[in-house]
């Protein structure tokens, strides 16, 4: 409800998003024309009233097909639809208290006064809403959300791509452990993020529409179209481009699992974009510096201190995340919803929209800076060539001794290990001075040999598995857009 | 930042309420003039620089008193923080990518040149943030949030006062269990709400501010104060009506823990509220009907259903709760910032106010709909008298039973609830009838045989102890409101 | 790592189930030794160190296909995985704080000279710990977990089948509505469950195994199968029914997507759980009373009112999800990890099976009570018929008019509600004696007057649709179970 | 209640930790003797079931002094709560299903005939067991938690006065910023880690017990004693070493506010913790090197290279902290109890202590591995002599010639950075070689000359400080250890 019951009265006024009291609104969706513009359609509740009222419109064009509403009303209302100020809606929802019964007045004085009792005729204002809400999620996941993170996702085949042979210390616990390829860590990300991307695409078209009445059962659908309730239900939603629950049984509410499983698809990708910018904000840490965020000239990095250049934007993703992520408990909660309904869901799902908008703003920030990286090889090299004694040899002797057939390749390499501590000498001189391992080495191939030659080699199939990942996933995203495209238009 | 860089150009525009992606924005605050007012100067992002501006002011007041900057500063920048407008605060943001500097670029453009190069002298912009940030909740809570608080506390008073003596059934399990009173039920929760008025008080009290500089170690300012940074700190915090963090040791953040206990003590006052409106919810059943709340004639209940009259602000505020509730996640995520700080709490933290105005406004709509409830007391004593078979002296008759020597009470008095439950005769009859029970029942005192006529005065100590909890919170609240009152006037 | 490193040399000791220090173990799992025989092979630790044994097999199987390792190294392994004993496995541990370590030095013990070298050969303990934990979770779903909930799912779908017809009133907002059957109700859960299940499925399916050693390159492999890294890898995860993750690119750690996945579908059923808890508890109301749990005779409801009888097992139900539900939040942490690994998730990633035996757990205790639910279908066609004026017609009423024509039909259904409220009198005979209804009225069909004398018949599709979720998720369930025992057969 | 209905006549068997679900059970309390010993009698439901014994003898002492019950009842029911075994406890509970009901039972046979109605008089079960968990945190929090949390800020004083001076460079969004000492670093820490010991300590004494009856009125008390309820109630608690709600008003459950608190303290230390871990993992790192967590010769790093040694405690640190804070959630959502009481917060509280023994392993754990920690002072100065062209040295530039007048110092200072940087010379040299700068240098005292041939000296107030910080924690931590032992003996 808006406002409280005792201001109903006023007006509402025009602000600048320095007044608003949310974030998103008043530093990130609304300081930005572009991206708003976007946004908007979708997101805003403008957007969703007229998402609810494209429902209606579908719902009429039924009632005139099965001929129980004059058929002149489908297109008036059609009309109607587009005429209607939202403004003048929320003026009438202050008035009565009710958002969807301010819609249909508001319908109502466009439309002509045959048609007027016909419209919402056999709805409960829920039908309307959910309807509404599986429809704006499912189109604003199609033509903004996903497009833009698979434009990431193309940033990171460029990374991968361009990278896919750049030598780059491997880490674990923090620790140098053995090389990788710069490209193929991308390429990781290419992986999760491309899963990611076709498990909200698999979220998203199983979004579900409703019009069962206010218990669910069909209660007044079953007064006019006795029997073929479903068949009237499935004819407004295919109108939609949607489709209801399995078996068509239900309560007031649609089955909030269709939502609740994407906005889990949406937070466990979020989470991903997290793992980047945490990954890409450590690498620009002053003592590793593998990696720099080109900074315009005017950028100012510190307050008090000129000679900083601090990774904000992947500090942002990251802090972003942390603030939507746990708001995946309230869809669960929202799961829960006493027999036919209870309203406890009404408000909150409310935020879903500004979850999805905090997400896409934080594509944005993401790709921007990946598109500014730039990755310093020569640091990366650096890390290799300047580790200790040669440790990351330790590993391929174990394994070469012991697929030699020595007794215990384990034990064998750690000697070599401790020598090389001690002595300061690298692994790759002693190993061939012992003894007790000659007889094993001398077995191994030209290209197991070189290994030893050129620690930084031990990259294992970093390079060939970069590049299969980067062709396969091009071609998925391709596919995708395509369908996603066809589908946009096949909508207008 | 605000916006993405390749926009930065751009110039904000104005907007109604249903442009905005935030719900809190475009249904709740941003329609309701009169509380956007109120609210505003706290939680805005416009609010938000103003109260910057003010630690900027307090630390040039100091900085004066040290002799450090020209005596003119203090006054200047004072004029100054009131002259900038926050819109070309925001252009200039927009410019540079750093919202302090920014507002230090603002503010220069309005003093005198011999005073501009001291404006921020020996601050890091989280110094002025992070200050400002304890400013506006300690403020926003003293002048709004307890305030608002206190109403709803003095409307359950009111309740639990007027309905002391209306017997009503308690229940445990959702099962009639034995009786209390109304009031009773409502003293519980003027309990539960004054404990977390004064929990916020107390965490509110407790927020510090800080001024050590870039990495809390106070390292610009021992520059000009060797030996006093601390009280250098102390001084322009004083001004502030802040302290410091205990024995003065920081990063560049204040201690997270200060606000974490604030966002825990509204977190778990929202939680209260949520109980009271899922009881007063439930207590709307159509099979339970106890009280209702009054709805103007014009409102809509439902939009297909012409009868029904729901419980919708009670609804309302559990879901708003939801919604609200997970966000503490955040607050303990927040708590962890690598070594002197990383930034990946920004954005995060921008989120405390809105979760505020989300609480102050299910504050609202609670304390709007408990005053207009309608208790019916005729409904509630019906439950009483139509219980089966007294069902509810099982339990006295148990214990007076044991009291008077009966080796097993509890045996006795189940076998007169057996015997009821059979016949359908009341317990009061059954039980005198019963020979093995007489010799014990005889010694009954005559207000204690009464009991056993007038089931509905089974109800302990209920009146007594809701009059002492009125008495008491009714004191307490008077006690807060005046202090908070006369650290307003003092502040002003 | 196990206890402390000071105490690393004393022994564990037995233990009875109050001895532990977490619930599931002293009171659910720990003190029913049936459940605990049925679930420890998958959720113990002893159970997950079998499983890790299981993946060293199946890796020493392919070293020996691909004639690395002797040929004898497979078989003599199998023997010992069957033959090591977990204490001895936890004792090293112990000694040397490295759980995979411990486990190849306990598996050494029990094979030749010449093959001990070869075990665990290119593989990093994550491999091993990744791989096992993913078929545990495959095996767990798939043996208990969706069998007890498909159980579930047929004891609803017997509710709904017994009770397709047993008129029930429709709630929303806690206010009686228009009427379903509790049939009908139930059914709807039967598609949430169901479509529960089938979403646990597509996530259990999808499980993901590794083996691509210390950084995720294949580094190690790449030494012994140059040519061939990803078929080697896809070899050994054929061997235990798994699949490595599209592309075969990844850090030390399989991509956590795919276990978040499943934990997704779990909490989100556990939610739908909940909302049945909830439901059915409601409906045990003292006011309601319209279902009731069944309690043996020796039962106590309460220690101090004999007359109670609580519905003790779905507030169970619905206590246990509040308890885990919010685990959701560490998995999503567990998402992030940094660069090739940070070991941030190992201790966490350990609860997962707590939770999944919670869940099953809870399974158990609702389909428990559910079977013993007794449905009162005179309580429930009591509070149709009780119902003030049959307001529940005035639904009927606005629909009927308005497709005879009538200009206003809500608002001619309302004067009749508001004269029936007024008078008392049934809307049914008020609606009849309105000279403007009249002309309207005369049209209606036999069957639709039939309504206004029998308003419990206005139910809708309620049964229809009953009987087409109950065929169809028999069916599903039935193919679904007939799939799960062929993969279990097949596994063994 | 334990296990399910139909395995109720089944016995509880001994166990192994492996055997266990629980990761607490089966790797952490449950492998640790000399650590179960000591938690034990407060976190396991053996323990949990003595505290239950506890509140019944404490209720029969004031019976017995309001001559309510036989002299005799507390002295023996005291002798009885020490010899009644728990499991017979269970057995009872399986039989019955009720478990305080159970307790009353297996206490009854232990004492006379005349005795044996009494106990448990004018209690409701939910008197004894939230008491009885009052009781158990309060003393578990008195002599385990705090204790041993005042065990890691011992050792967090030792680092912070130890390493005082250590110079270390301070780091701000992962860049260098300007220095510190690693002294003050953990001087942070211990005022972070001290502040919350004192916020769990003022929740802990916050505690409350009740004994107020089946809804919380004292109806049954009233029958015994009609005129001192609460004075009752108040004599029970105080034997007990507790309080009750403030104006004595309540449901069946104590307030859940008190217990939520302190969980709330709990958890926000846990995250403090989590910070502390996450830093020294980072300052492990290969490229940093700081700190080395000293390990014991036999103790392996990684599975398959030798050469590794992780940060493994303070992952698990990190990782224990995942996997517990969400749990607060769980605590808020047991915030809301329909009416008197429902029962969906039963399983859920149970979890509280098993939280707490994760929060106190965890502790032990880093207290352990900080205690082993080795400071690498040489690799701390090299990160600072290491800096090109001294940029730490920017700001001390900027804010002096500031001071000394300069009309624009931020923008002279950067100029030299900006010359620093091209040329790679120094600062300290470029300063004074730069003509309009020197007028302004030319006053600066020795000690600021100084400080331009020691950047590393650019410190501030870290040394005072973090000595301040050590003598006022230490002597907090004093009195509050005092105060806890003096509670510890007063209860024995």
């Amino acid at each position: 409800m808006l406002g409280f019951t005792s201001l109903k009265e006023k007006k509402p006024m025009t602000y600048l998003p320095q007044d608003m009291a949310c974030p998103i609104d008043s530093r990130y969706y609304g300081t930005n024309p572009e991206f708003l513009k976007r946004l908007k359609p979708y997101v805003s509740e403008e957007g969703y009233v007229r998402y609810q009222a494209k429902v209606e419109v579908a719902l009429a064009q039924v009632l005139v097909e099965r001929k129980i509403a004059p058929p002149t009303l489908a297109e008036e209302l059609e009309k109607a639809a587009q005429t209607i100020s939202v403004e003048d809606v929320y003026a009438e929802e202050r008035r009565i208290g009710h958002n969807i019964r301010a819609l249909v007045n508001c319908l109502k004085k466009h439309v002509s006064e045959r048609a007027q009792p016909f419209i919402h005729l056999c709805a409960t204002s829920n039908d309307i809403t959910d309807t509404a809400m599986a429809l704006r999620l499912k189109e604003l996941t199609r033509d903004i959300l996903l497009p833009d993170l698979i434009q990431l996702e193309n940033v990171l085949l460029g990374l991968a791509s361009d990278h896919a042979e750049t030598i780059q210390m491997g880490r674990t616990h923090g620790q140098h452990a053995i090389p990788i390829t710069f490209g193929y860590a991308m390429a990781n990300y290419v992986a999760r993020v491309g899963n990611r991307i076709e498990q909200i695409e698999t979220a998203r078209v199983n979004l579900r529409g409703q019009l069962s009445g206010a218990v669910g059962a069909y209660n007044a659908l079953s007064l006019l179209v006795p029997d073929n309730t479903v068949g009237f239900e499935r004819d407004v939603l295919t109108k939609l481009g949607l489709r209801p629950v399995d078996t068509q049984v239900s309560t007031q509410v649609i089955h909030p699992e269709y939502v609740t499983d994407l906005v889990h698809a949406v937070t466990s990708a979020f989470s991903v974009l997290a793992n980047i910018a945490d990954d890409i904000r450590q690498l620009h840490r002053s003592e590793i510096s593998e990696v720099h965020e080109r900074y315009d000239a005017e950028r100012v990095g510190s307050s008090t201190m000129p000679h900083k250049r601090n990774p904000s934007n992947f500090e942002f993703v990251k802090s972003m995340w942390k603030a939507m992520m746990p708001r995946m408990m309230t869809l669960y909660m929202d799961q829960i919803s006493e027999h036919q309904r209870d309203l406890t869901n009404s408000a909150s799902a409310r935020f879903i929209t500004e979850l999805f908008t905090a997400f896409i703003y934080a594509i944005h920030r993401l790709t921007d800076a990946l598109k500014r990286l730039e990755v310093d090889d020569m640091a990366m090299s650096a890390q290799l060539t300047g580790t200790e004694f040669e440790a990351i040899l330790a590993e391929p002797l174990y394994i070469l001794l012991t697929a030699q057939g020595h007794p215990d390749g384990y034990g064998g390499a750690r000697k070599v290990v401790d020598q090389a501590r001690t002595t300061g000498e690298p692994i790759s001189k002693l190993m061939w001075a012992d003894d007790t391992l000659a007889p094993y080495l001398k077995n191994l191939s030209a290209k197991q040999r070189e290994l030893f030659e050129n620690p930084q080699r031990y990259i294992g199939a970093a390079i060939q598995q970069t590049h299969a990942t980067c062709k396969e996933w091009t071609k998925r995203c391709q596919q995708l857009t395509k369908q996603l495209n066809n589908e946009s238009k096949a909508s207008q």
